[in-house]
């Protein structure tokens, strides 16, 4: 049977699943692809990973150059995370004729133009379905499933310490800083979950999956990104009353003036499919002129969801190198130039709070505000007061509207003495 | 740019909408995969088409013969459906060296190892993305994103007219007769629906799917099926009061004896992804060892959707011939041999509906049946008496049970005196 030789740099979370997943299923593996996928070499700069998973001594290194000057290695697998070190190591893979499978987001968002140079320029393959959804083959079907299609919108729930706490917080009523504590206790935030709960590991992911999808390369920079943390329970459950339900969205968007990438959380309709995505769960739906609305859904993180990603990146450039395959640049060459619009001219509907003292004529400067910018609206609900409490919510639904338009009137109807606080700001998807 | 020929037998629905997709997304496909694909012949009986298509006379045939046989032909394109006409088209472009692309259900649920013989023997490929779940990729996905896990189940929602009916039934409180009627008045159902309707497709497609799945050639003829033309809007009403809501599900699974292939009416849990799969859509869960559960939802017919599977079925093949990739025998062999065991051994929690004289000692006679059988009852609804109505509504939900075991049971409760006409059994799948 044909061979291929890979070797891994990193024997962390995804490294140890990698290599249980060879170790449990190489026969079904090499009778599903007709190819023996041999480990040659693992580096890990901790010794006991060698004990842990049994990794023979010729196999196991503590030195990741080991692994990327083997001459017999043909594909480098990057699974130490970070974007100092690992970068290093892809590239000088690259330039070693190695090619390259990473589940790296932060590289690939921030670092991506680089990476993607090197390895055109060393004609290897890239392989990097692990960096988003973890296991979901989000980008198989982008790059290949979808390959006749104009894909028109991506929408996606990308990070799943956010999904768990937002679901948490919806089904059992719970402020953000409790629910945000049960998942740390449960191992689906960690204890630093600032990448998380801020948008910016969902902002990664969009940033690469749209610059796939629109095939010009998105700045990582300029996505507008918005987190969790300051979403309050009140606010999921005055949505629900309106039939939303509350997620961290992460979309990109082809519009007339070009793309418009954005991470916030946005009311989402309960018949939507992705209203459906619980707990720690990902998916991703994509609008295309062809297929439709499609949607691909299931865990975006873990050792083992991870490794089927990495390891459905290994046979398929196995495959090619096996082939000798023609190198298609096309496969990594960003060919159109499309202008990536600011978040100030995002246009959909929107859900305002404010707290207001109740007096009469307050619902009417508020809308003449609304009114002034061209936000109209849809629906309102005035909640009875609390009787502890001088100001009661004023809970507002809009119709279709620009972020800029929202920004002046918010500002504006904020320095209302009858309005406590600032107003809250909610986007909302409808279909 | 490399160039790939391509020949198309059939220019009806699905025909028209890959002659559309090239016209309007050519340049897009070029750009991605750095190829060139011509058509150099459609055939279609229907002189008309060419007409409504502008299709050039050089390009149009009536003959599928001409496209079988022309030596400039390198990937024929199958989509005349039925089971005679296509078979032999498939055989013979086969035979003279072509590659296949098909969309045909029918025809490979039920003479797969044929169509498969003559592939392998001529060292062709064969496509067929388009015949499972129109332009969801799920034949990529389980040949190609999930070749590291073993899968353990598969769940299909597969037939959109069922699926329409059974959504139009739940929203709209409809009978069965009604909803279907509304559905062929929107084109969601055929005059003839019986193929749909009575579970059929759905079969051809879960066959199709399990053989891939779990590399074992599924005998066609012995999947069980059952299809919604006897769903009572009253049991979808009792349904949703248990928390479940009714759908035609495709299911799979790799039991201990062997694989269990199943179609029929199923009650799952309103939390379970699939039952926000709504209206005419399709979606198909697997269960695999490192994935887990992953989710694969989109349009599952009409021209469009179909069209997109089967272009990106075109560029997959145009790849490999265009790269004189070594032909790979593993992807068309099922290299496992298990059984596969019938449906008295399937094994899950159960509805029933028994209309019962509202009389002292029934319910105990009924669980007594029940009890006997290994059934242990996990709740009951008992409805108040409409009042024209002697008999009242008994609804059970059980835990897990054998369809063997609740074969005997409802046969001695259907003979009770008190028992009116037939007890009504549903599956339930709790997950």
């Amino acid at each position: 049977m044909r061979s291929i030789n890979i070797g891994i740099i990193g024997a962390g979370t995804v490294g140890s699943g990698v290599w249980e997943l060879f170790s449990l299923n190489k026969d079904l593996i090499e009778n599903k692809s007709g190819m023996v996928i041999k480990i040659m070499r693992i580096a890990d700069k901790d010794n006991k990973k060698k004990k842990t998973l049994g990794i023979p001594d010729r196999v196991f290194t503590n030195s990741a150059e080991d692994v990327i000057s083997d001459p017999d290695v043909d594909i480098v697998v990057e699974l130490i995370g970070g974007t100092t070190d690992a970068r290093e190591c892809i590239i000088k893979a690259a330039s070693n004729g190695k090619h390259i499978v990473t589940a790296n987001k932060a590289l690939l968002a921030k670092h991506g133009i680089e990476i993607l140079t090197s390895v055109m320029k060393n004609e290897v393959e890239l392989g990097f379905e692990a960096s988003v959804g973890g296991g979901i083959p989000i980008i198989k079907t982008i790059n290949e499933a979808l390959i006749g299609n104009r894909i028109t919108r991506l929408i996606g729930i990308l990070n799943g310490t956010s999904n768990f706490i937002l679901t948490k917080m919806t089904r059992e009523k719970l402020g953000f800083t409790q629910a945000l504590k049960i998942a740390q206790e449960m191992g689906f935030a960690e204890a630093d979950p600032t990448l998380d709960i801020s948008g910016g590991d969902a902002r990664h992911k969009i940033t690469i999956l749209s610059s796939l999808a629109f095939n010009t390369m998105i700045d990582h920079d300029k996505v507008y990104m918005e987190g969790i943390d300051k979403i309050d329970i009140k606010d999921i459950q005055y949505a629900e009353e309106f039939g939303f339900v509350t997620k961290l969205l992460a979309v990109a968007e082809l519009l007339d003036a070009g793309i418009l990438v954005r991470v916030h959380p946005t009311l989402v309709s309960r018949d939507n499919p992705l209203a459906a995505v619980m707990w720690e769960d990902n998916a991703v739906m994509v609008h295309s002129d062809f297929l439709g609305k499609s949607m691909y859904y299931g865990k975006g993180a873990g050792a083992k969801p991870t490794a089927s990603a990495v390891v459905a990146d290994i046979l398929d450039i196995a495959q090619r190198v096996i082939n000798r395959a023609e190198y298609n640049k096309n496969r990594y060459t960003f060919f159109k130039d499309l202008p990536q619009i600011g978040f100030s001219a995002n246009r959909t509907r929107y859900y305002f709070r404010f707290n207001v003292l109740d007096r009469p004529g307050i619902l009417s400067r508020i809308s003449g505000v609304l009114g002034d910018n061209n936000i109209s609206i849809a629906s309102v609900i005035q909640k009875e007061t609390e009787e502890q409490y001088e100001h009661v919510p004023l809970v507002m639904l809009t119709h279709e509207a620009v972020e800029a338009d929202v920004q002046n009137a918010i500002s504006k109807i904020n320095t209302f003495d009858e309005v406590e606080g600032k107003g809250i700001i909610i986007r909302v998807m409808e279909e």
